[in-house]
């Protein structure tokens, strides 16, 4: 679907745990599209719009513990509706392919994590406030270790990367898979542990499918 | 039921336009009931709790038209959620009289006011992630030429306050007044036109016959 047809353009997300190679690949994914002639618009969760980024500020600056898991999700709830009211939905509405590093499946898979009951939450209020899921959902999957490794080397493994520790970092790849599993429509699995092009050029064959 | 009846404690809200004197009856029934003997805590809304605060202040700063409507509810809601596990919740557990003055029926009033489809968008947040009502909402009823006058003369009137317009401000207390119909159980409308003495020894009554 093209900018000029006058039609909802396309919303693409990736998924993956930190270090997996998200940025490159939502970037090469971006070139290839703009290629074919898609106008194409980057975008990124949490934050994304200037509303969203200053709740996102809130939420993550201070102490860890001084909101509740409920009082996280409403904020990030509310980041995601201005992100969507004031970036996703317009460039969408004018035909444009979007491509958002990470969304709410990446909240779902946090905070089911963190506590079972939580996922049921979020998927209400993603219910009632967002509505819109994506239309294709990029998962890269790769081994915590790889991750781990090349977010070193690139001196981008920030202090919250650590303190995950590799546990948690295997249980975040397992609620990924989980959540390919539940949403299997819309999700693609990609095995992100190859070199950057082959990966570049599967999720340009996959993308290429799933908009034609 | 008193501090030390290890019983949960009652919860009050005050509801009114601006300038019908809630501030100050907060304040005379918060007295009446720690004469009897009762640990009484007070708070308001929007705020309460530092989070709130923090939610309040990220939300009423800047242009007014840089949330929509849906944002502003998702993050009253983020502000009520805090406030309601940190300070509100913890008190009533304690068995402690909470009064506060604003709490949900002011979001019900001024969203349903703004766009009749946003009530139903609060309602279902408020049984999604807040859950409580309070026992008793005292209304003060006021005609809103007689709260301006108070206002302008303890210079308490704000921009936003002169901003509503008499048209507003009649609707703003017609919104009330058939919330005080639709939760009749909790809801008692107090006359606020009289004197202060007068009206407080009407919530006075109120208040001792609803925690009796």
């Amino acid at each position: 679907m093209t900018s000029a047809s006058g039609q909802q353009g396309s919303f693409i997300t990736f998924e993956g745990i930190d270090g997996s190679g998200k940025s490159t690949q939502v970037h090469r994914l971006a070139d290839h599209l703009r290629a074919r002639g898609h106008d194409v618009v980057i975008t990124r969760e949490p934050g994304g719009s200037p509303g969203a980024e200053e709740i996102r500020a809130l939420v993550l600056q201070g102490d860890p513990d001084r909101w509740s898991a409920e009082t996280e999700i409403l904020l990030f709830t509310a980041a995601r509706r201005d992100h969507m009211e004031r970036l996703i939905g317009p460039a969408l509405a004018a035909g444009k392919t979007v491509i958002c590093d990470r969304f709410a499946d990446s909240t779902r898979m946090y905070q089911g994590l963190s506590r079972g009951d939580l996922r049921a939450v979020v998927d209400q209020l993603h219910s009632l406030m967002i509505g819109r899921e994506p239309d294709l959902t990029v998962l890269i999957d790769m081994d915590p270790a790889t991750g781990l490794e090349r977010a070193l080397a690139r001196q981008t493994a920030d202090e919250r990367f650590e303190a995950f520790g590799a546990g948690l970092q295997q249980a975040m790849r397992a609620g990924f898979l989980a959540l390919a599993e539940e949403f299997r429509d819309r999700f693609r699995v990609v095995d992100g542990g190859r070199d950057i092009d082959t990966v570049a050029a599967d999720i340009a064959a996959i993308a290429d499918n799933a908009l034609a």
